[in-house]
């Protein structure tokens, strides 16, 4: 069977290392397809990887094993793990990068990755990506099972992630990510608006107010700000044919309110 | 059958935006072979990713479905199309930037995409790459027929390029892209030539005048400009092991003269 | 049968060059499976390609074709090569860049490319990746042997790369690469250090001096720099969680000396 395996790192695109991890993944199954969800992970940003996998990673096939290195402390001792969360199965250091995805896919369980058997014949200290995660991921494409493995874990380490809150005032979330067209995405996600009626919103960043949740970015006019429900269920503000981050010089952490409009 | 989807978006390469995509097509096709072309056109530059697209698509063995998102106006009045043009297939949004291959490859028909069995199960109104063009691309890789995808369009949205014009002391023309060496490539065509002989040629931009096409970058001394017909077939100005839009201070839009040598 | 091709170039990721080699390879060879090692190695420069390349392709099964292309002379005198090393097929042009891989490997042999009927149907004299390169890998994946591609050479050109020396006071190598951490990557292997007892090593780059080579980046403190062996043999200086190039202003060409501990 052929297999996906997707990849989710901060490795960067000019260094050979995403090309020894793939090297590594077909060197136990050559037949596995390897899909990139991106490497330009911010070198370290464990919260920002944990995003990019989690806005991609639901819209795989059943079966799909997602790889995810985000690693500072490689080598160390946060423990190699494979997790598996709704219908996928997910790979990479225990530091929090796959709570956020175990998470919104539905926890099933995880192992703590032990058995050598699994791995390259060497393992470096500094590259677990090609000599643990990829190959695991590799023998996990071929039918191996997670329960082989190693130990079961019965929890995983979670992430920190700033959550909104209602006030008095409507509700206060912040900008998370900010993505490579300067929209800016907030934490608020539709679910926390079903109070409101959506033309009767008004979302407050810096001292700008965006009255109403917009359908479409070219709703507004070009070069100008507008709030709307992101394709991944979060609230964005955005520019029409522009950089919402340069136009309102803002980014991650940012305050963002939304509140009735009277 | 294994068939080939190749990708041309702005979506760049950091945001789980592109994995989103391949996600959505491997759900329809598992066995489809995604090939990316380029995800680092300028964001909304319908021009340039109609360059790209066209510098490359080409290449492609015949039956090859080629999706293609630059798209400042999704959820908007612009159509999703499927165009057939040569022995390809095309999907994005009508809004020019399927125009030149178009035009290049040889339009054959078009259908504007309506029936929504061939999308992804909730389109949003601002991700038609992962929510439609990506999964009937797929669905086009499994054999569905493009006339079964939505009503026939008579013609597609032509793009506002600019032409080389004959002038009284040559043949007036200008950048079109600047590639990542640095080459400054104009759209004048080989055809456009002509009337020339190549010796006999020179190639003025600002106050530069090249003497010549030559055949290869390396005929010119290191650091100096020369001018060639490039891989495209387009007329293109280089510096050897340098970088013309440095050395000489051009960008797209420098207007490029070709004169016959006296 | 499926085989794998990777490709490593200068092209950048924005143009449309490396969708046109890989739609030539897939011309001949739909089934080719192409493998990204790298497409950004600084424009020109054959000493980082070698580099990259080298820290890549040794991970890849037997029987892969490795295709890389950092060709400034393009068209020139450089002949097009295929060369056989270890358990693998290089195809590139012969200006060093595949010295270094040929060496670590094993040199089996190489030819030179110059059947013409392997390549495309048009060649350019500016784009050898997707006229020659790609193509002939592509036919070396359907099982055409090297010794059809043209005539035996007995030798390919060699890379000139800084050796470590060693001196009266310790072993005196150099940066030879940067990688996208900031890790400084120097040309001094683990054998070249088989003198020395690790813990008894002191590395010193500038004023700095590194005492004993760590295991991983986390022992030392965050935002301090350490040395240590990094996953490809090489010494390396890294900081924790932050850069070692911008931490100790230092690039390729800095001077590192190993000396023992006293």
């Amino acid at each position: 069977m052929d297999r996906i395996i997707t990849l989710t790192t901060d490795f960067g695109l000019k260094d050979p290392y995403v090309g020894a991890m793939k090297g590594a993944i077909l060197s136990v199954n050559p037949r596995a397809v390897i899909v990139d969800i991106s490497h330009m992970v911010e070198p370290g940003n464990i919260l920002e990887g944990a995003f990019v996998l989690s806005g991609a990673c639901g819209l795989f096939p059943d079966g799909t094993i997602h790889v995810a290195v985000v690693d500072p402390g490689v080598g160390g001792e946060r423990k190699p793990v494979a997790v598996e969360a709704g219908r996928h199965l997910f790979v990479g250091p225990d530091n929090g990068l796959l709570s956020l995805v175990a998470r919104e896919a539905g926890f099933r369980g995880a192992v703590e990755l032990k058995d050598g058997s699994y791995f390259r014949r060497e393992v470096s200290s500094t590259f677990h990506g090609r000599d643990i995660f990829g190959p695991v991921a590799a023998h996990l494409s071929l039918g191996a099972r997670t329960g082989s493995l190693g130990p079961a874990l019965e929890r995983i380490s979670a992430l920190e992630m700033p959550r909104p809150v209602v006030a008095e005032d409507g509700i206060r979330g912040e900008v998370i990510y900010v993505d490579s067209f300067g929209n800016l995405i907030t934490n608020i996600r539709s679910e926390d608006l079903s109070a409101f009626i959506a033309p009767s919103v008004e979302v407050v960043i810096k001292d700008t107010g965006l009255k109403g949740l917009k359908r479409t970015y070219s709703t507004a006019e070009k070069g100008r700000p507008l709030a709307l429900m992101g394709s991944s269920g979060l609230l964005e503000i955005a520019v029409n044919s522009g950089s919402a981050a340069k136009g309102l010089s803002a980014g991650i952490g940012e305050a963002v309110l939304v509140r009735a409009l009277r």
